[in-house]
């Protein structure tokens, strides 16, 4: 294992999708490195970039950290409980974006590697995955996604995306709302069965694809006319997403629950939400699509 | 113990609440009656009073609810461990108004009683509280505020006050921000020191000075004129509720947790939230006043 070649290419990949996300926005990421102090129980460093108010993306944060903590929180050792509270080393790239049209749909990227150091034996695995989470629907949109998610897998086994695939529909999900996050894509989470060298390949294929994936249909959708009744729906939708990401999702209690930076930690958060009562939609309206053709879980590729 | 007694006066409560909330805004509250399916692990019932849209309340929620489980949630036991997973009843009145107007302070209010059936014993325990969250602070309604807790506790004992203000001090901090949500007032939990009638007889008395807690503040806060400014910082301190309700509250776990109505549960969300990277205020400014003289825990009463 080595970890300056891990060290580089998470690094690099944040630079590179940075670079394709300002030529398609227009305008220019915050750049902000950070240096966690050498006192506290996780030491490390980042550098968080950010656009607020871009003109297609309303919040877009692209994350590169790597950490080094003296006890894995309980939320990154779910599946293998014996290693909760050992030394680990992190590093990721986190990736989220908010478009201001509602016709585009949020995204959300991750890939990152742990480390972790029990007696004389190092361990280590990869997860990560992305996946989209749409306001409107578009069934072209979700095979695109889906597709260029099975061809990135495909290369190293063609059971990777059927699986990573279900993983997805299984986490992204809100238990309280029985309802999906969005229209899924891939996960994968404690990954080393494809050994050190074909499990870091792997990830760095998903890291290469991700604007592939995602860029698209932003192209398309850019166009879109929308007008206020739109932005409301986007609003609420986004109310899920916040939900997901404080009660469930193990990478943001992770980050929080072992000191992580809260301001990168929470550059997940939407810029503009709304909660309200009870909200369904119209019958037979565009937002109602949504919850009936979109949300449920459906295999997009016909595999 | 008497539970017709506790029922009828928690719903009674809500009636009395709500009545003075519609008198106060003007407008009328939506009520929605529920019952919860006899085949899960739990059933129940409640009433959730909600206005949207007010004159003066933008969101507000009363909800009262009555429901046995099956298993008691670790979050509602974290102080009895031994009775997790016990067959327990829950009645009580949960509160939450988000004002329009910034100047007018965000409350939480809520007051319950719980019984846990172990073997053939039946133990009873108290909980609940009040706290104000303001955006712009006045000294003046923070000693009101706390005025009234004080009055209505030191009734059964003068160290009520004293105590349940720390413990709401604790209580309510968001650890990953460093900071109090917001001014505080009291908290407690896991209360039977007085015996049930006096325990339950200090719970009515808190119950019946809720609104003498905050309508005061509403009357003399509500004819101050803002502007988009004010608003948009009340949006960005509520996203600070948010993250408090969905992180840290055991009344929200609690309720997700044991399958309790999400609607209800989540009627504690604010109408619009916004959040912004690294926000901080002006220097001298108003707002940044509410970070350096308000959320830091303090004496209100010079006790």
């Amino acid at each position: 294992m080595n970890n300056e070649e891990l060290y580089n290419y998470f690094s690099n990949l944040q630079t590179n999708i940075v670079f394709q996300l300002e030529k398609v926005d227009g305008q220019k990421f915050l750049k902000d490195n950070w240096i966690k102090d050498q006192n506290e129980n996780l030491r490390g460093h980042g550098c968080t970039q950010i656009l607020e108010g871009g003109n297609l993306f309303e919040r877009a944060g692209v994350g590169f950290s790597c950490v080094e903590g003296d006890e894995l929180p309980a939320s990154a050792s779910e599946q293998r409980k014996h290693l909760t509270g050992k030394k680990f080393k992190a590093i990721g790239v986190y990736l989220i974006i908010h478009p201001t049209n509602p016709f585009i749909p949020t995204v959300h990227f991750n890939i990152r590697s742990l480390s972790v150091f029990d007696h004389s034996q190092s361990l280590w695995w990869f997860g990560g995955g992305m996946d989209l989470t749409p306001y409107y629907g578009f069934e072209e949109d979700c095979i695109h996604f889906h597709s260029i998610c099975k061809v990135t897998l495909d290369k190293f086994d063609k059971n990777l995306y059927p699986n990573f695939k279900s993983q997805c529909d299984e986490y992204f999900y809100l238990k309280h709302r029985k309802e999906a996050r969005g229209i899924g894509g891939i996960f994968y989470d404690n990954f080393d069965s494809l050994g050190f060298e074909n499990s870091f390949a792997m990830t760095k294929e998903i890291g290469n694809s991700f604007c592939d994936a995602y860029l698209p249909i932003v192209e398309r959708r850019k166009i879109i006319p929308y007008n206020q009744m739109h932005r409301d729906f986007q609003a609420l939708r986004r109310g899920r997403y916040v939900e997901f990401n404080l009660i469930f999702d193990r990478g943001t209690l992770f980050g929080l629950q072992s000191g992580g930076r809260t301001e990168s930690i929470l550059m997940s958060m939407p810029p503009n939400v709304k909660w309200a009562y009870q909200y369904y939609p119209e019958k037979n309206s565009l937002e109602e699509k949504l919850y009936t053709d979109f949300l449920p879980p459906r295999n997009w590729l016909n595999i």
